[in-house]
């Protein structure tokens, strides 16, 4: 008897693909050229069915991963041809709205973006906002504390999340479905299966907190010369709009000539020739007044010296295009082999971090560096081009150069993607040993023969 | 040689107190007649010798209690005397404000009045608040995850909470003083200490998160006559106020009766012939439009039948004696010996919940039940008058009748003070076995002889 057969006595034949027809599926939503490799695939619609697989996979000694919508960057998911592949497809529905209590009861696979067009009719919003959003799964999003546009104002993935479903490796089942905003009866368990990526339970439903919707929306581009001027600026829109700010994105100038010029589509909404240029945007409720807020905001920034110049938003199409210039990042892949980067910092240090990646680039000449992020929240994104034959040998060095000075400047090397498999290398420029060491703790107590999404995050020896 | 002498000569002599002198200490803020207990009381003033006493109390089997301002109100910070008692009293510095990053780093037992005062030069704010705020240290307040006034803005403690220092029982120092709103660098350590009371670590320093103060406070009474319309009103005020609304606090009848008539000092804003009274709070940035804004907040909610009277508050001294109102428990306590309750519910639930608990608390022949809360979140507090002289006899009883129900309406026996030892017999009414065995084996993970805080949450074989 195979690991097929088997979990096809437990789950139905239909439930669990072989070695060969998994193989027809990509391993990821970027990498579709690359065949998904494994034993076998179990796809159960329930949670009793995930417990019988675990529970047969941890009697069996067979390593699992969990796999939502493929859509992670730091290969988080990846499988090999031993391991039995437990997707959550089947578990895609959404069982129950509250309108009142303003929360939803989920299973994992449910796609971000069904949720959130579910509770629109409500008046209701699920406020996690990102680009794979037709993909991604609200599970993997729990399981990678998925960030995004707006955690500004409205938290990490960890702070949407009220309870959650989870199966440990044994396949006992947790259930701490809270649905209360405030609970402190015992250890807040959900924390356990927040952002672990998988290695240490598998979620199978949750209770998600929503939200008001807004429903008016104020936008600037707005071009600063010095960097001071852009944290004061954050400081000073973030009081002026007292709870209605909700994105503060900044591109460097380079970046945001990339993305305002031919061959991109869009043009400049202010000149090019600063040396910062955010986005702003606020959300509100009032029609009537929000509009007014927004631009006395504005006005009393350039009266503090704070900004040089702002193109301000007339219509919901002005907002949309405002976005889409600072989501345009296909431009950088256009320009060569590109390496990503997710980082975070303290916002003080970002322009000394910034002037040393560039002195410490120049040697390994590669293309241009290109810099963006959501700066209201710490995070930068880092692109660095390199020309296609040589991506292989730059990237360890890149790499080494994007996150070697992060410990000294209290970086980290994850501030939304994960580790998984891409970043573990590099985890103890953020993390020291201890904590390194109690991560091992919880990862031993929780799944003590490391058959969970194993290898991913920390080696659990 | 006892324990005195040996940390003596790890501390040195003013940082140990013997059981005698300790002994001339509370017990606790609400016991000053209570005497503390204990083998010796150590106050290191540094999270080296905070190491130092750990390890020495593990290598010898030594309890320990950690104590911070002693203000909680469930016994988690009790001594009995074999214990050693850590205090972190000494540990009371603030370390950093880092205004552009709007981050503080602060030793666990600076109080959290000192960290509010501390801030608000810098037009900044740290938003937990709280009565006990001039006792009540910030490492008891992570400990404990406290709540408070707030949360429907700013959430709990563990919402504000960056990153922590904290000790093991074994003496190992896991720095995780993260400044980061984004951090994704492996699992989130804090959360294992955030909560957690004591029982898996002693925390030594925090990074916190700031908030830019606001500069305008608007405050209404409003009168209800039916339930729904209380949620309802919820959510039109947190709709309308697009991210302003900070405060939504709910009282029954009776207890607005109560507080609003002699001896009881303040007078009822709005009639007291109606059903339910809330107070809602908004704070802003704009003097200009706030106040219209709340107000045409109210008219509308007033247009939609959502309310039936309401006063609106013309000043800085109105607003002050509207929380007067909603704060003076007082008045319960003078009326005999009160049983006070901190639970939550979904709001959807709670009138149901209110009927069976009168029905149930009938046949015991009670006092009159005092109903009040932060309804925002869920959050009611209860109180119960007894006569003095039943008050031992009634107790368990009034808290079967209290407890027992939440099970069914997927309430929770502790919405913001934790478990300690007072409400660890009724834990299993909010969380399963499953719930209840996973905090097991992380409290065996962290702490495998049961050193830390024993007793308290939960039982440790």
């Amino acid at each position: 008897m195979n690991a097929v057969t088997e979990l096809r006595q437990l789950l139905g034949s239909n439930a669990v693909l072989d070695a060969n027809t998994l193989s027809e599926r990509a391993a990821g939503i970027w990498r579709p050229d690359e065949p998904l490799r494994g034993v076998a695939l179990a796809r159960p619609d329930c949670t009793d069915g995930v417990s019988k697989v675990l529970r047969y996979c941890h009697d069996n000694g067979l390593p699992v991963v969990t796999q939502g919508g493929l859509t992670g960057l730091v290969h988080g998911a990846d499988t090999d041809d031993n391991c039995v592949i437990l997707s959550l497809e089947r578990m895609n529905a959404i069982e129950a709205i509250n309108v009142s209590q303003r929360s939803a009861t989920v299973q994992a696979g449910v796609t971000l973006q069904a949720l959130q067009e579910a509770v629109e009719p409500e008046g209701l919003m699920f406020p996690l906002d990102l680009g794979a959003r037709g993909s991604a799964t609200l599970g993997g999003n729990a399981a990678t504390n998925a960030g995004g546009n707006r955690v500004l104002r409205y938290g990490m993935m960890r702070d949407m999340v009220l309870g959650i479903e989870a199966v440990l490796m044994d396949g006992t089942v947790v259930n701490s479905l809270n649905q209360l905003i405030k609970n402190n009866a015992g250890y807040d368990l959900k924390q356990l299966f927040i952002g672990t990526e998988g290695t240490l339970g598998v979620i199978t439903r949750l209770s998600l907190r929503l939200r008001e919707a807004p429903n008016t929306r104020q936008m600037a581009f707005v071009a600063v010369d010095r960097f001071d001027q852009v944290s004061a600026l954050l400081r000073h829109m973030d009081r002026q709009l007292g709870g209605g700010l909700s994105a503060f994105e900044v591109m460097w100038k380079d970046y945001f000539a990339l993305v305002t010029s031919p061959p991109a589509k869009n043009r400049p909404p202010v000149p090019q020739k600063h040396e910062y240029f955010v986005l702003i945007e606020a959300q509100g409720a009032d029609p009537k007044s929000d509009s007014a807020r927004f631009e006395s905001a504005l006005e009393a920034a350039f009266e503090k010296g704070l900004l040089s110049d702002a193109a301000i938003s007339q219509s919901e199409t002005d907002c949309q295009q405002f976005w889409a210039i600072r989501d345009d990042v296909e431009q950088i892949v256009r320009r060569g082999a590109a390496i990503i980067f997710d980082i975070s910092l303290p916002i003080e240090e970002m322009e000394n971090y910034i002037a040393t990646l560039k002195r410490d680039l120049e040697p390994l000449n590669t293309g241009p560096l290109y810099v963006f992020g959501h700066l209201g929240d710490g995070n930068l994104h880092l692109g660095v081009v390199t020309k296609p034959a040589r991506y292989a040998s730059l990237r360890p060095q890149v790499e080494q150069v994007v996150y070697g000075p992060l410990a000294s400047f209290k970086g980290s090397v994850s501030a939304e993607h994960g580790i998984g498999l891409e970043k573990k290398p590099y985890l103890s420029v953020s993390r020291s040993a201890p904590e390194i060491a109690l991560m091992q703790t919880l990862k031993r107590a929780l799944d003590p023969r490391g058959l969970l999404n194993p290898g991913k995050v920390i080696d659990c020896q």
